[in-house]
């Protein structure tokens, strides 16, 4: 599909204002640029050696500067300016769109304001670790308490009309309103505490054991390809390495995924690697003529996040999913060769009503651990709770919501980097793209015949293409909104999801 | 050493006029763009996957035109003028020296014309790849004719006064004579023609069946390993890695070095791995606190050269190295458990007098391998010499000079990548380093005691310290032939590696 949108799009290119023109070179400059530091960025996390910071944080530093200067140049503005009355195609205009949003929000804060919270992001990532190895939010706070103070100022320089979180939320996913986000949000933690409940108090017991043991890291590396080659990572634009944490970084003609090991884990690195797939899918999946134009980047974290989670619980965690898998798994760890195929699905879906830990968590209670992390930091970032207090509402929230306290604060409100690096609206973006993975999964299986039937069988092919018609080729064409309902027919709700839920954790625990 | 000459360098700065610091923060910048470029052509080689290149292209292009327009800026020239006749320390002297020669010479050409030889080099590339492939020199010819053609046009840019093939020699080695260079070269043609010739004659059989068979891959990589260990290679500070050809890329922080295995030659791949070693060591050993400045970059490519062939030729080919190294080699290769340290000797020091490529020749040969392609691009870059007839010109010359003739152009003119690129005066750059490291590790023996004995102990320390206080610490801040006088107490010339190969040379073979 990506391949018949090409000759619309080269045709409207030649019709396209000198100023489209001129601005669309700009903007491909530019993003050559930050593409590179994506490089620079995968490097220095999995092949990179410790010797090597300095010299990197300077590499880096300098293409963000130089980066910054191409954006913010006085040509950008005169090129918007131009365009404003200009008759552009829906394309043309959506470009337009998209680079202007990038090209006034990097306008309106002054360097000397993203310096200062670079500056104490570094200063707070080394406070964080320290607090956090030694239990001591003490530590920690002031550091957290500089990051509020100067994102209120970062986002007083936006719009000083506004509420300061939303517009902070809105560098992580800026075209969901912040309205949408809270109100799926709110259904997500009215729905999910009463069920978690349920749950701890269901008799029913998984069959966990199967996957309880040791298992070598090399065997999981082996098999972690083999779900690669499964669902159809494309190697010769990709790569699988081991990092620290898990993530993926390219674009549509190299995007590589890593993955991380625990000998007691094995379905952890299954899923971990089925969620990078998923991440990497959509990169791949950009159109390769818009390389370096909104047209050829992805939709912003949620809609990422959908597709990583979509390929990570709907197909990883699916009965079909692992009808297909088991055979392969139990050849590489012969350890496991009475387990079923339901007991693999109910290992890999059990629910850890006691857990503290977000990325420990399932596929439910994830996302009470990150309303609790998005009500602390929205009501940091609006003024409506200090920082000092942050360790006991935390507290407070676990009990409220989830039924448990944690002891200390290293698995409490030290638990994560986020807010040592100043990101205030990203924790929201995790939750909403699960939300989303259930809306456009479902609207799969409605157009594709026997998804079910093709995932026990290993043929994704069907909803490759789904994906890459409905998602990947329209890259930031459509604001996110709009995204949802081309491709499902209804705008972002947590509907879909919650009927998912509902009916797979029902069955799960006959609750 | 680097870091005493810190204290210095910092009070230095604290007086320098504003322009200097203003000058020094721009070429931190550029320098700071160019070794992230470096990054990207590292991954490229090593860890990209194949699809990724057209991605990759355009990120390099845009680092590319962003460093050049960096550098030529209109600012980049004021502050120089203001320097001009500032009073400027010694150190900081050489540091605009640099800086000027770089901005004179990007400024001298005209944008159009780099871009026209870049895209050049693409296709010639492509041809020249096929054309060896199928032995046809007519199919690189009009691109190795269009090359000859931009080359000049670019030489007479930046002075249309002087020979053009000296001024593109400078591209690669800016700061030695072409007069000196090219009477280095005369110098080796003369003397090693009959000593190459005696050699052929000389009844004396080298032992090297000892290293004759199959040897693994994988075996060779930990010996690769253990060779750069006991040199002392600072893997904190680098990463050994695989690719087609070997090379070495990198900065103080962070220098990493790639090798090859050929299942038939594991001494080759010792040879090589301790080649990249030398290159690596003189990046490692640049002072960080001059990190993208001029004193703290390398000298050009003889003297990066000379600290490979170092490596390689005056520790990795001696009797010494291997009085320490053949029990780990045979440790890894028990099949060579027979051999003495002589045997490895003779080995690895045979001359191939009958080999017709240049990558897999011995010390002595080499040089002539050089000089041919050295005569050859000076005549065709000063008009002398027509493409057409480079074959036949270049057979003569392997006729006179090796008493060799190739029967094909792919194992004669067309069998190096370089001129697909368009360097003209890149090669003769091989041969002056190894010719200045003779003359370098003349003067570190004759100031380490007992450096001989040192090596078969394993015992590099002496060896390092002399190369970071005569050659690594001083950056860019002397030219080729003052930092060889610095360091030797002479002008650089051909004395010192023709009294080694005579005397090398003459014992091995009896001559």
């Amino acid at each position: 599909m990506a391949t018949e949108a090409t000759a619309d799009d080269t045709d409207d290119a030649s019709d396209a204002p000198d100023a489209y023109d001129a601005l669309l070179d700009r903007v491909q400059r530019w993003n050559a640029v930050g593409s590179a530091s994506g490089v620079l960025g995968w490097d220095q996390q999995v092949m990179m050696p410790e010797g090597g910071t300095p010299a990197r944080s300077k590499q880096l530093s300098a293409l963000s500067s130089v980066h910054h200067d191409m954006v913010t140049d006085d040509e950008t503005g005169e090129l918007l300016d131009e365009l404003d009355d200009a008759d552009l195609t829906d394309e043309q205009a959506a470009v337009v769109r998209e680079v202007r949003r990038e090209y006034e929000r990097a306008d309106a804060v002054p360097v000397e304001l993203v310096e200062e919270i670079s500056e104490t992001g570094s200063e707070a990532l080394q406070a964080w670790e320290e607090a956090k190895a030694e239990d001591d939010f003490d530590e920690f706070a002031p550091y957290l308490k500089k990051h509020v103070e100067l994102k209120r100022e970062y986002a007083e320089h936006i719009d000083p009309d506004r509420d300061p979180y939303a517009v902070l939320f809105e560098e992580f996913e800026p075209c969901l309103s912040m309205e949408r986000a809270e109100s799926i949000l709110t259904e997500l933690r009215e729905a999910l505490v009463p069920m978690i409940d349920d749950i701890r108090d269901s008799d029913v017991e998984l069959a966990v054991d199967t996957f309880e043991g040791t298992f070598a890291e090399e065997t999981q590396e082996e098999l972690s390809r083999e779900a690669l080659e499964l669902v159809g990572y494309d190697f010769e634009r990709g790569r699988l390495d081991v990092s620290s944490h898990p993530f993926t970084s390219g674009n549509q003609f190299d995007c590589r995924v890593t993955t991380r090991f625990d000998e007691t884990d094995p379905l952890g690195a299954v899923g971990s690697t089925i969620h990078e797939f998923g991440h990497a899918q959509y990169n791949l999946g950009l159109p390769q003529e818009h390389f370096g134009t909104p047209l050829g980047q992805s939709r912003d974290l949620s809609v990422h996040e959908s597709q990583s989670r979509l390929w990570e619980n709907h197909v990883g965690r699916s009965e079909a999913f692992w009808e297909r898998f088991l055979p392969t798994f139990q050849e590489h760890f012969p350890q496991t060769e009475d387990a079923s195929v339901r007991d693999a699905y109910e290992a890999f879906n059990q629910v850890y009503e006691d857990n503290f830990i977000r990325v420990e968590a399932d596929e439910l209670t994830y996302h009470l651990h990150i309303v609790i992390r998005f009500e602390i930091e929205r009501d940091l970032i609006r003024g409506d709770l200090a920082v000092e207090d942050v360790p006991e509402v935390w507290n407070d929230k676990y009990e409220e919501y989830l039924g448990i306290r944690p002891e200390t604060d290293t698995e409490g409100c030290l638990q994560d980097i986020h807010w040592s690096h100043g990101n205030f609206g990203y924790f929201p973006t995790y939750s909403l793209g699960s939300v989303m993975a259930a809306q456009l999964f479902e609207a799969a299986e409605s157009e594709i015949d026997d998804l079910d039937a093709k995932i026990a069988e290993g043929d994704f092919d069907d909803l490759h293409d789904w994906l890459g018609e409905n998602v990947h080729q329209h890259g930031s064409r459509y604001e996110t909104n709009e995204l949802v309902k081309r491709a499902t027919g209804e705008d972002f709700t947590a509907d879909a999801f919650l009927d998912y839920v509902d009916e797979k954790y029902g069955e799960l625990y006959g609750i």
